[in-house]
């Protein structure tokens, strides 16, 4: 290693992390409620590798994501083969295929695709799978936005039930209340956005309308008409448009005034029809999260060829949470047509940092140790051992200062790990055969006998 | 993309592995046990980035270890810097310099002496972390050897005391109990070894004289003391080995002969000594593993500089499945010199060979959904989802088929799925408010009231 590394302050690749205790435990806390949920509802987890063939990945994303895979340099003489034009015509993208046959997902769909079509003799459709693990992208990194980042994604593929999406909005309200975030569910299809894009006679401007539609509440109905005028639809297009911009009433009378208006589009209808049962099925049921129909929702129009969906936090001003939807194709860039999935995707980042933001992650997601043992050196520790011994018999988490420091810093650093008790054994408990234990938080001393210790430790 | 990629099957890297839902429930029961106990000693995880920057990783794994890094190509317009003179040399490993920043990271341990050296300021000191993550290798793949796993690292920086070589000792012991494991941790010292070198004039020579008592059971005493002196080793050496290549006795007992022979060595002396505190540590717990003093132990002698630890399961053929052991000096290399630390890491797949071999896993661990709804119809699931609702209120992991498909589909998928139990309800049931739960495992059928079924089902 050379001395100006040595001297140097380590640090790591810039838009990656590493993660603190504390950060893990509340991480964890996510995570661990998310796979509860999902193993609720019969889905199961599997991994995939961290890298894969670029020719899995490359192509899957658009150009601009081409560029944004992380791809893994060919070991050993990688070089040797490239010949000499082509080393000095240095375009970096035609040497990459030379030098590198591997990168790093890039998500966990592709990833997911991949594996289905590669496993499709053993998998027994529908296949419920959930997936959590990081992806990694050469994005410029800003703030909330990471190179290296986990995913959390939970997918239903070989079946084109309805009853799929009435489970993953059953999932997302069950997180969300594990986790006490207040949420409100938006819901759109995108064959509802095909049928009004139809019917105005702009099939090619799905995008504009809904964008459009979106920017009604900010900017007002004739500022929004304007609007698409300027992008090119048609005046009678916009007529056409007016009652779907001014929607009211509940979610049915809504899908009642789309009906009268998009009726006749036969994907309209359809999606309307999907729509509707939808929410027939969450009739069914009492969530403790909002759920609403919200035809701006365009997420992943390129994409999703039936619901759409995208969670927000009502009490913080934050991104979407969670997002998914119903796409027909998962596995055609594979070479295997028709197979129909849905799914939605957890995003643990937002998630934390609108639970910090709220503090609503509890004292028992970031416990620690539940008690220290003062070490005043070897005859304490010889009469402190075997009740750590049985604490940790009984599942208590329990754990002894491994030298005889000072006093004061054995408290200190049992505070700074957030320990919830700290067992002193000196000179005088060892003669009553004694414990004092303290609590940590409100400072209150007992003494106790070591029966009564493991009692109260581990109640 | 490419019409010649689509039709090509999928694959993923050589070296690396998909793991199916089966997979991953084992492999979950394995790391779950693994953190429990951690945490039950008061360890705490942390998780660093899967890319480091190159100078964080090269020159710490020999000149072998660089060239098994994953190189990451930078992103962008790498080659465009690089000068014609340079690129037309062809030599791989200096281009490699001027085209790559980052590798994925190739062990826990340089990574984690990395974290400590940057966070050495918000550490609190001794340190107890475990980290579970993947790590990356460019070896040849072969059975059993994967360019992708994970490692299972557990270590306390920032103490010299034994007591935490003790506290490691239990953490195997309560590891392997839990995952019914038969064990056995043998112990040994580099500081013992380097006793015996120095005692009989060849400091030099100690890994020979290790690998010589190591074959002492294999090839006998002669053969052991021709081969030393084949090696250079001088028959003065070989004589004053010969009290040590025929310990006997109880751990004691060998230390006491180990004493007399090497006692005059202060090194020798000081790793006898830690050795019987550990021992001693031992004697006041009732492990479950057999635990013994192995002279021939030389794991990591250029790393380790006190206890050396390996764990070996009893009953099946295979390598260490634990080792570990005492460095004095993790993060000299980033410049933080005086950290002393032991740790331990678990081989997460040999572990999962041992336990798939020996049968170990149990029934709980590959559980899933506990009862499956087969669908009828819209009726039959409207019966069904309210009830299907309350088990998960209860607690229970439950689902339903998504389409009436045929009961035969339905069963099957529930078979190959593992569920335990299947809920079936046709009209007749239907008319009488009730379920008719069949047992997957015995094949018993049962007609019950819904509450029954949620009374039994969350039992």
């Amino acid at each position: 290693m050379h001395r100006q590394i040595m001297a140097q302050k380590p640090s790591i690749p810039k838009g990656t992390r590493d993660f603190s205790p504390a950060e893990m435990a509340r991480r964890n806390y996510i995570f661990d409620t998310v796979k509860e949920v999902f193993q609720l509802y019969g889905f199961q987890p599997i991994e995939t590798p961290a890298m894969e063939n670029l020719s899995t990945l490359m192509g899957k994303y658009g150009e601009e994501g081409d560029k944004l895979l992380f791809k893994i340099l060919n070991s050993g003489d990688f070089i040797s083969k490239v010949d000499a034009e082509e080393l000095l015509e240095r375009n970096s993208i035609r040497l990459t295929n030379q030098i590198s046959e591997k990168g790093l997902r890039y998500d966990l769909t592709v990833p997911f695709a991949r594996f289905v079509v590669q496993y499709r003799n053993d998998i027994s459709f529908p296949f419920k799978r959930y997936q959590i693990q990081p992806v990694w992208r050469a994005d410029r990194p800003q703030k909330g936005r990471y190179r290296e980042f986990y995913q959390c994604d939970v997918d239903i593929v070989g079946s084109d039930s309805l009853l799929n999406e009435f489970e993953l909005v059953q999932i997302i309200s069950d997180v969300f209340t594990r986790l006490n975030v207040n949420t409100v569910v938006k819901i759109n299809n995108r064959k509802i956005l095909a049928g009004i894009a139809e019917t105005i006679g702009e099939a090619e401007r799905m995008v504009d309308i809904t964008v459009a539609i979106d920017k009604l509440d900010k900017i007002g109905l004739e500022n929004v008409n304007s609007e698409l005028i300027e992008k090119g639809v048609s005046e009678t297009a916009v007529e056409k448009l007016q009652p779907i911009l001014q929607l009211s009433g509940t979610t049915d009378e809504k899908l009642d005034q789309l009906e009268a208006v998009i009726g006749a589009s036969e994907i309209g209808k359809k999606g309307i029809g999907e729509v509707r049962k939808l929410f027939a099925y969450l009739n069914t049921v009492t969530l403790n999260t909002d759920v609403e129909l919200d035809l701006t929702l365009a997420r992943g129009l390129n994409y999703y060829t039936g619901a759409i969906f995208e969670v927000k936090a009502k009490d913080v001003q934050i991104g979407s949470i969670c997002g998914g939807g119903r796409y027909d194709d998962l596995t055609g860039i594979f070479g295997m047509p028709g197979v129909s999935g849905v799914g939605i995707s957890f995003g643990a980042d937002r998630i934390y940092d609108v639970m910090n933001q709220l503090e609503l992650f509890p004292e028992s997601a970031v416990a620690t140790t539940k008690v220290l043992f003062v070490n005043f050196g070897e005859q304490e520790e010889s009469f402190c051992l075997p009740i750590l011994s049985k604490l940790r018999q009984a599942g208590v988490n329990a754990e002894i200062f491994p030298e005889a420091a000072k006093i004061k810093k054995q408290m200190t650093w049992a505070d700074r790990k957030n320990i919830a008790w700290v067992a002193v054994v000196g000179e005088q408990e060892m003669a009553e055969g004694k414990v004092n234990l303290k609590n940590m938080k409100t400072g209150d001393q007992k003494l106790v006998d070591p029966e009564e210790l493991i009692n109260i430790l581990s109640a």
